[in-house]
Formats: C-alpha cells, structure tokens, sequence
C-alpha cells in the first residue's frame, strides 16, 4: 500500500489520521501512517508548544504533522468577552433549559469555564502555526478552506507542504489557485465540517478538477481496507481518516478513569444512521453523534444556531457539562457515518493491520474480476 | 470485468442499469449489461404489454429486467377520483400559484390530463407484474422497499430472481428476510427514493450484513469504470446505474424532435451539487435535479409535500405542463449527484466501453500501489 504521495512523505502507507490526541496521533505515525494533530482544543499557546514536544519525541524519529482551522474569511476578531455579548439571551435561554431537561448538571465551583474554541479565531491560529513551525512537523493541514496566503508561504519557507479541506470542485480549485499542496475532498458522509457532495462522487470529480497540480486525500467514510482500495480506485493518492481513531485504545480525551469514555460508549453504539448534520457545533454545517441534545435542537422551540464562531462560544460551556455529566446519550461530538463500523476498543497498530490487509483483499477480489 | 453474480446472470459486466426507456434498456442489454425497464410510467397495461414485446424483438436475445415499484406498505388504495378528494386546496393553490410564477403556461385543450404515476398504487403494480412474467424477463427489480412475499413468490415460480432497494442495513436484512435475491444498496448520492447514508458507508455494510444470502448490486453515485472498480472493492457483486443513462444518445423520452430534450440540457448543464432531496416528486425523500421547482417548494410559503401516492397526484399535471413547457430552469426530474459528471449526450455502447476500460485503469492503479 503506497502510492507517490506516501513515498514523498517518507511513509509507509498512504493514511493521513487526523485527531485531537497526541497519543492517537503519534501510534498512527509510529505504525507506519501520518499522524496529524488536532490543534483546534489548545487555547493555551504553551500547552500545544510542549504536546508538540512530546511529539517530537514519542514518534520513533517518524513524520507527523498538526490540523488548525483557519476561517477562509476573517471572521468576528476580540476577547472572548466581546464576542459574548453577540450572542442572543434566547439563545443562552434555549440552552440552559434544553440542558436542564435532559439532566446535565451544572459545572461544579472548582471547574474553570472554558472560553469557547478561540482556535476558530484568526489570531489564536496563527499563534498556532508559529509554534508548530518551531517543531519536526511534515504537514500542515487546515480543516476549514484555505489558510490565508501568508501562512502558506510561512509554512512553504520551512518547506512543510499544506494540506485544505474541500466539500466542492470549486472549493478545491480554489485551494490550488492559493498553493495549497495537498486537497483533502472531505465528502458528506464525513464528520465534523462537510459539505452535501457524497465522497463516491466527490473524490473523482476532484480527481479530475486539480489534475496533476496537487495531491487529493480522500476524506469521509474511510474505516476499512477496502474504503482505502476505494479511494485508490476512484484516483486518490492517500486517505484522511478522522473519526476511525476516536475508538482507539489510545484515545484517552474525556475519560476519567480506565475503561472507554462515555463518548466512546456512545459512538460504540451507534450505527450508520445515527449521525445528523448540522450547525449547532460551530456555526458551519458539521455531521455529529445523533444524541438527545443534537435532536433538542432540531425541535421547532429550537432557534438557529449562530455565525462561527458565535456558535462554539454559545454551547462551550454546555459541551464542557455534557463532558462532565458522562450520559452516553447526551453527547455532544463530531463523528462521521463510519461511525456504525467503530464497533470495539483497538490499538492504533490493530486498525492499521487491517488496512493494509483488507486493500490486499479487495485488490485479489478486484484481480478475480477481471 | 465478470463476477458470479455477472455469470450468474449470462451477462459480459455486472452492470445493471436502471432507465425508463426501452430504447436505452434493450442497448444497455445489447452492450453486454442488463437493462432494466422503469415501469412505473405505465398506466396502461396494454402499453406495458406492448413495450414488453419489443423489448423482447429488440435485445439479441439477451437477458433484461424490469423494474416495478411496490410500496412496502399498502398504502391509501381507490380510484384516482377518491385519491384526488385528499388533496388539501391549498397545496393545489401552491403548485398553480408556483407554476404562474415560473411562466409554466396551462396544458394546451389536446392533451389529456395524466391522472398520477398510479403505477405506485398495488393494483396497478400487480398488474405490471403479472404482464412482466409473460415475457422473456431475467429480473423484476422493486426500487422501492421488498416486494409483498406473493410477487417474490410469483416471481420465483418463474425462475426470475427479485431485487430490492435498500438504504439501511435494515431494509437490507427484512428484504433477505422476505425472500429477495438481490438487495440493491442506495446510497445517499443516488437520485430517485435515496437514504441517509452514502455509499461509500453504505455498501460495505450492507455487503457484511446480508454475506452471501443475497448478491448486493452497489447504487448511487456510479457513472465511470473508477467507481466500478470502487464498488467491486467494497465487496459489491455488481453495480446499478440509473441517472447516467439520461444523457444517453438513445434516451428520446421528452423530446420533441431531434437533439438533447430541456431535461437533457439542463441535466448536460448542472454540477454535482446541483441536486436537492425532497419528498416533492414522490411524497418520499427523492434526490431531484435542483431547479426553480424544486427551490419554491422549499420557500417558507411551500406548504409540505403530501405522503405517496397523493404527492404525485397532486404534481402530476405540473409535471406534464413542466414537460411542455420545455424550460431547461424549470424541470421536475429525479438524478443523483453523478449528474456532475453527465456533461455529453453518448451512445450507450460508448458508456460501456468507457466503464470497462476505467474498471481496468483503476485496477492497474490499485496493483502498482500494492
């Protein structure tokens, strides 16, 4: 399993793991993938300067690389205090009562409260990148659109290439046009932001779009050996895989003791079908776990979510309660239609072993047929 | 390109290919695939009848299907005159309102009202059914849920196998539950009735589920060899092709004289995501071509669509006045997001060609990557 693309980055398999935790990310990196960081959760610029560190050093010497979401378009700048006071009392209201009625208490005194995800605001960002770039990262990635032009040339003088996320053919032009390296054609069925193109369509017809002038990662429904022959099929040269790694036995995010968390009970549990695309995340279209707090806002009393990143700031709190109340059916989390396929707790190392050894099964099917 | 289920069936590729027209069906037989004949446009047993009996002449005596839809449940039965009493006045008040408004002139004194796709009523069903098995039918195909248990049976009788559309790994097992051959897996990119779930999710999980109960043919998304080759990886027997077949050279339905019918250009004309799913055509989800129809239903005056088989009966005639009309902007048509990439009007040989060499291409490209 290697395609021009893995052998440009030194790897052995063209799977590109995007997650929010350093261990998951780092076990993709050492068993033999790109391990990319979630920067987004870091508002504290020291804390992602010494998880990068610890990165540096728990990757056997193997390349990785970091995510961090940059708004296309500059969106709302200021202190999270000024940003607070955009957001509707209705708005609060709703969420306070929805909470109440499906029994999250409140934070308790010796919680601090978190500021929404700052990460979503241009100066949080780029502070982002100048830290990354301090470190042995091979990638940087950006989640939402293009990065602006001047963090491309920033990471372009360090040589790391970048890498953009694409819901559309003209999305992905547009990152080209920009000097984006790498198009990530995140399809419909994928977690977190996406767009309404499904992947089975998407990734050819981007394919097709760039040509030879950047690489496409197919992004959006990949959790198997076969999803990855797939993609290679269909003229990708790597996968981005994201919401496979949140069942990894490595992921540790909002657990509190041993034992899955209660996200990862959830997510266990969940089929195909019990995902919902919606704004109530960051203010832009995003698929997330079908919960009960998903559907509270889907009720006619619900209102509109708000613009990123109103949004984030307005239900922040809410998700930190959600976290603390651990009810796997009041869950509040990113997760794409792969999710009915995330049936049990597994190294990082097992899930890439059955990559590679499903592609070699459905390239023997695919030889037979012929 | 040959698997069991293609040998199975005497057939050169596992290429079933769904369409209304005959013309288009009995080539895509004739190029080494099974064509399947849409009956649901039949009203008139006596045409069915006829169109059954050329399609016989008309095929070099290779094998095709026909495709009827039964829905699962029986719904609301009774003559189109009783059927039209349950339709509320204001709905009629939106369509005659909308279609002023699109500049959609009235059905000129000459041409009779259609009264409805009563194709979707069980009697009329039935009757497609009963007509199908006196002629030389290889498949009776339901794309709309399983058939009831004494048409499969009927069916079986004759030696022709069923197939069933599914969109969930539910419909999925209840359909081999109910004695069907073949589940059609659909997924959320497809035009026509369609799902939640897209099919790079779908398909596999639909090909785990059932193991080798039923053949599972991949649906949704699928217009080149590439994505053949995708559906073949992710464990499919076959794939089932409808929207590409549209801008055949061979499709005539609409036209009016030579050169591509206002619903072939304005298919020629749109991107992949200019589709939207709605409930309008059928009163079930359906993707359709996004056009000024389909966006003033979805206006806050659009009153919400009806439940099958009313919805249709109430469009009915606004699909014939749309279809006279003639305006590439203002079509009632169902395609999947694949309509991306119909973008010239081919003989149907020239598709299959084009399937076989891309199914090859993409293989090679899946071996070098080993």
């Amino acid at each position: 399993m290697q395609t021009a693309l893995s052998r440009k980055f030194g790897i052995d398999y063209p799977v590109f793991g995007f997650t929010p935790s350093e261990h998951v990310a780092a076990a993709i990196s050492r068993a033999g993938g790109l391990g990319v960081l979630g920067c987004v959760r870091f508002n504290d610029a020291d804390e992602l300067d010494a998880v990068l560190t610890w990165m540096d050093e728990n990757t056997d010497g193997k390349p990785y690389g970091v995510d961090i979401v940059m708004p296309a378009k500059v969106p709302t700048e200021g202190t999270a205090v000024d940003l607070d006071k955009l957001i509707p009392e209705e708005h609060r209201a709703f969420v306070d009562r929805t909470l109440t009625e499906l029994g999250v208490p409140p934070l308790s005194d010796d919680v601090e409260e978190a500021s929404g995800v700052l990460g979503w605001l241009h100066s949080v960002a780029r502070s982002h990148v100048d830290i990354a770039l301090g470190h042995r990262i091979s990638l940087i990635a950006n989640a939402l659109g293009s990065p602006p032009k001047d963090v491309i040339d920033q990471a372009h003088e360090k040589g790391v290439p970048v890498a953009a996320l694409a819901g559309a053919v003209e999305h992905a032009r547009r990152h080209v046009e920009n000097g984006v390296d790498i198009v990530i054609a995140q399809g419909y069925e994928a977690g977190g932001h996406t767009g309404e193109v499904a992947s089975m369509v998407l990734w050819p017809e981007i394919v097709d779009a760039i040509g030879d002038s950047a690489s496409v990662l197919a992004a959006g429904g990949v959790g198997s050996g076969r999803q990855v022959a797939a993609a290679l099929a269909l003229g990708a040269d790597g996968v981005w895989m994201g919401s496979y790694w949140l069942t990894a036995a490595e992921y540790k995010l909002g657990s509190a003791a041993n034992g899955p968390s209660s996200i990862q009970r959830a997510l266990l549990g969940a089929t195909s079908s019990d995902t919902v695309r919606s704004r109530i995340y960051s203010g832009k279209p995003a698929r997330l776990l079908k919960t009960k707090w998903t559907e509270a806002w889907s009720r006619p009393d619900a209102p509109a979510p708000l613009p990123m990143p109103l949004q984030n700031i307005l239900v922040s709190e809410a998700h930190q309660r959600i976290s603390a109340a651990g009810d796997p059916e009041v869950v509040a989390m990113p997760v794409g239609q792969v999710v009915g396929r995330m049936n049990e707790i597994r190294p990082v190392s097992d899930i890439m072993n059955e990559l590679v050894t499903g592609y070699d099964q459905a390239v023997d099917r695919l030889n037979q047929a012929r």
